[in-house]
């Protein structure tokens, strides 16, 4: 199979690798704007050509993989010169933007859009990690725009990858996913950034925090030219997260203030159902 | 080596692990207002005897790993029945309190204010995990307050342990600490509630949660015994600290509905200095 990927950092990276890992005769075609990430990618062996224009039509599968902002720029172009047997995947956090950037195109029946739960932190080709795909749950949306016989063959590989797939119309998937996944990120970034105001000896952070600080910023080490454009392309869900988020916030805060014990252990205790709801989620997805 | 431990839960029952590693005569009794707790402490072999009013005079060491407020009730009296050679120990994560509640005692001179960075979101004896205090650092308060003799012993214990060892004053220790750790509790409590409320089918969260969300929310697994009383007791630094998140999530909210993207992706690139910062924690602490 031909596959091309569209950036080449962390998705796009592992993406070519569980390819490879599937069927090893899988030929990779890659495009970064990034010449630097181009040539790593070389040097990884993520890509055996460059992607260009003239190559495009020849592909089996082309996984768009870059920030959301990007994809609504790239997508139509991409579907622009696509082959007959062409299928266009993309991996982004948002859905309803992306959908709509090429609802009236001509060739939109080429397109899948889905969101692969899967992730790191780090960002780049090197980062690119074997199994990041495997046995994952992936966000379909609007399957009944595809053409059957293309979603057929990219349904196939996301069986051999062992994914979970989740059907989802484009604005609920933002919506859920703004509180799951892009809530995290804000929470995350902003603790980061209250800690570091308060300790500008660095120093200090080292050596008091523990591996719970660690925890809950981990996700605040994220990169800014991905998160960004999500944040901003799903603004509505997030910032409707955000005022419920902090609402609670200083719900807890006046009960601390009014030393209101029993009020607080009962809610913690609530909140402790997270435990058994998450129980399943380790080891499911990025390890 | 005779020592007491009072409260059989992760940190006591890990400090009894280590304890027996570093030195397999050492006899371990052990106290908690759960009778379940304490059963399972003999069961696991966390513990060789109960501890009692008749034997704390008798001991070298006793360990205080109970909730700190409980902490601030109990720890005079024990003070009140050491023998001349005992020492006795905390390990709750507020200072300030605990430090003024036996400020006057007659015995202060053979307590030790210590708060190691140090635990996982697990609770309860079978949550005891072997290491938990090797190589980790370990905040003490007020070591001018505690006999030479007894600080010297303890002192050989921590570096036996190969822990960092790091001085503060009891209210420097409780202004930090909020902003490191109880802050990245109350920030991890509150992101899973606002999610558990807004996903109240529970399945929708596993279903469509990754790692990300999974990270930013361990610690929402917490105890709730454990951690509302270290709140309340840190409720001025906790509030400062909560202030001044909400703050920062508000002017990043106000960048997001404004489209400021430049300004967004020039913010989170200074947050991402993080990872540099946490480049050491890792392993660190807790694993």
């Amino acid at each position: 199979m031909n596959i091309g990927i569209v950036g080449l950092g962390l998705m796009g990276g592992s993406f070519s690798k569980d390819m490879k890992d599937l069927d090893k005769k899988s030929v990779i075609y890659g495009q970064d704007k990034s010449s630097q990430h181009l040539k790593s990618s070389f040097d990884l062996n993520l890509i055996d050509f460059k992607l260009d224009d003239n190559n495009i039509s020849e592909l089996d599968l082309i996984l768009i993989s870059v920030p959301v902002d990007e994809t609504i720029k790239i997508l139509p172009k991409i579907l622009d010169k696509v082959g007959n047997n062409t299928i266009v995947v993309d991996v982004g956090s948002t859905k309803s933007k992306i959908c709509k950037s090429i609802a009236n195109h001509k060739n939109r029946r080429q397109f899948l859009a889905m969101h692969p739960i899967s992730g790191t932190e780090n960002s780049g080709p090197s980062s690119a990690v074997a199994g990041l795909y495997r046995g994952i749950t992936n966000i379909l949306c609007e399957v009944d725009k595809t053409d059957p016989i293309l979603l057929n063959k990219v349904l196939t590989i996301l069986n051999n990858l062992n994914m979970k797939i989740i059907y989802m119309d484009p604005d609920s998937h933002d919506e859920h996913i703004s509180y799951v996944s892009h809530l995290s990120h804000v929470t995350s970034f902003i603790l980061a950034k209250t800690v570091i105001e308060k300790e500008r000896n660095e120093k200090n952070i080292f050596d008091l925090a523990g591996s719970g600080f660690e925890s809950t910023v981990r996700l605040a080490k994220s990169s800014p030219f991905m998160w960004t454009p999500i944040f901003l392309q799903n603004k509505y869900n997030l910032v409707e997260a955000l005022d419920k988020y902090v609402k609670n916030l200083n719900d807890l805060k006046t009960k601390i203030i009014n030393d209101d014990q029993e009020s607080i252990i009962s809610d913690l205790n609530n909140i402790n159902r997270v435990k058994k709801i998450l129980g399943g989620i380790n080891n499911k997805n990025e390890k």
